[in-house]
């Protein structure tokens, strides 16, 4: 049996998610469920789309994990179920949460949900939360085996699936350009779509020291220069650095600060970072 | 074996859920322990109430629910475990909290427990923190057959079942009248007591519009016109409805807005709402 | 087996809890993952040294926490792994977040996590997030005991420990003195140092007034007369009470308010509260 893991933007102040694990309990009450966040902010597909990608691999091969961001709910917008090339399944609304897993993992089959055999008894009249009726319920009988991945509905073509707009990261002329995908929430470093790999192509070793700028749309509202370190301990404390994240990203921080706040920054596809040697 | 399911207003910022949690694996250390949500607003018996409400019949008849919402521990308020008439238990103090599922699914049997038998060894001069010495041990004992039902504590006759005031919706000269229970707590969506089937009978069409009127004690504080959908993808980005809740009971709600908020609305007996079909 | 119960700054907005998850149930799916909380303000290490004080105990002997508030993480701090006088075990950074535990429960022993045997296969690049590479990859090993104590690593001496420096509450003249250690988060509550039996020596009775002076530094901030009693039920709604904490040691709060929010009191080292019995 596989773990089941919930992610949604519904928050835990209400019975909402209580409902979605009452649902998978009564599918199989031997189940092990567990989650992703609940926080994501509410219609935020890209921020659900990006913590997927974020735990992915540290779950074991097999798990099926729901997503429930789905702001299109009742519209004709299809119930999925994706297998990565990981080996993990994605039961989620298409409508763009799996932009980041298809890009960084790869996605290797889509099917729809035929919501005639896969929903809740009893849920038929029910428009407003497939969340409960439909993804939870369909995950847990993944993840139990009482239903397999071939039996969820038809094969989508992958061409079909439905994608945010990811601009990739460049190098050119000595100089790397990505965007600001996301916060380490509580810590307020800024997490960017610059991979490891790229940032190594600029040879610069631990100590050195960066010029960051950041634009938003076509303004630079943020320069600094920052130390590029393995870690926040590598730096004084209030002092800025450069790092690899946990996700083999370069990500900007202020030690034992809040970055974000500190320079009123944002996030997502119109937040661009550059990143240049300091020689 | 049932599963347990915790609800408190203790918030998730100490240690006093985890508490909660550990006395129950001390109990039986393979139970199942989930929640229905412990940020409930301090002190909101009303609150616990609904909550409960929304989430029982999603968990499988037999499940041990534990609420905690207790401003009156240590006075005289009763301790008991109530069997619901959808095969579902409650362990609770008997302030109100039973309220909505009385109302909504019925209560078959009311137990006082008691607390010489049924209380954490050790806990004897603890006073304060009966959600922990005394609920979440004996719904623990519940959940995994050390106990019975039975045995908790005497039978307390269901008249002296203590009960929050709850107004029944009217129809009225084609008018409807009910209050605002609560939110979809995340998108501010007004959640009212008003039941689909009630509403029925005003015989409105999805895409016909609907007047809505919100008073607080005996002033209108808001007005509108809404179009009646199954669901937020049937009508523009911004635009208002009225559609039928997760609960089976008519709602009021912005498609990605937060109604609530926007037109600063709130919750409770004191806040009512009519609903009109426009002709 | 033995629980694994997780405490963190993480917060549960982002996937770092998570991936904390996920890499335990890859360790052993069949493993049971609870909380202490995942709300440990950032960087806030007194704050997590208590919140495993306040849970310990309720937890059973064997139980496995894994508490990560790492402001010092890719420093030369230790990893290690304690054993309590109780028979619990934490895997923790060693920066002061044993502090509570050793002071109140007494630590009998002390390893080094030895990270050359003891971290996520694949992560040896990885500098930034311990909490998921190490500490919660020991803590499962050693909760389904794929490893044991004796296995993690050197012994390391107790007098070795960080220490946060912590003052014993004090009796002259007649006068309790003690520090505000936490806040009971939701309710405002103050949660001082003094332990009940310190209190007795007072000679107060339930019903009886007793002065309460909070310093901040060397300025009075706060004075107050107060009912000592056991439960918030034995005073009116909004009056003032001393009563005994869940972790029996004295507590002072409004029944139904929020007793710091009300007199802008703050917690830690620099607040002292002194309490004098009213003749």
């Amino acid at each position: 049996m596989s773990s089941l893991v919930l992610q949604s933007d519904f928050g835990l102040d209400d019975g909402a998610v209580s409902a979605m694990y009452g649902v998978a309990v009564g599918v199989d009450p031997t189940l092990r469920i567990h989650d992703v966040t609940h926080n994501i902010p509410p219609y935020d597909i890209w921020e659900g789309s990006y913590r997927l990608a974020q735990v992915l691999t540290y779950w074991p091969e097999g798990t099926v994990f729901v997503s429930v961001v789905d702001p299109g709910v009742g519209s004709d917008r299809l119930s999925v179920v994706a297998r990565t090339a990981t080996g993990h399944y994605v039961v989620t609304p298409d409508n763009g949460t799996l932009t980041h897993l298809e890009d960084i993992f790869g996605i290797t089959e889509l099917r729809e949900i035929d919501e005639t055999r896969n929903r809740r008894p009893g849920s038929e009249e029910s428009y407003t939360f497939h969340g409960r009726d439909i993804y939870a319920f369909t995950g847990a009988r993944l993840a139990s085996a009482a239903t397999s991945f071939e039996d969820v509905g038809r094969t989508v073509d992958l061409g079909e699936l439905v994608r945010l707009p990811i601009t990739a990261p460049t190098l050119r002329d000595g100089s790397i350009r990505g965007i600001i995908d996301t916060l380490d929430v509580r810590y307020g470093s800024l997490w960017t779509s610059i991979p490891r790999e790229l940032f190594r192509e600029l040879a610069v070793a631990p100590g050195d020291r960066v010029r960051v700028r950041v634009h938003h749309h076509d303004t630079v509202v943020h320069a600094a220069q920052v130390t590029y370190a393995h870690s926040f301990a590598s730096v004084e404390i209030g002092e800025s650095l450069l790092y690899v994240n946990s996700l083999d990203r370069m990500a900007i921080a202020i030690n034992r600060g809040h970055y974000a706040r500190a320079f009123s920054l944002g996030t997502g596809a119109s937040w661009h970072v550059t990143l240049d040697p300091v020689r």
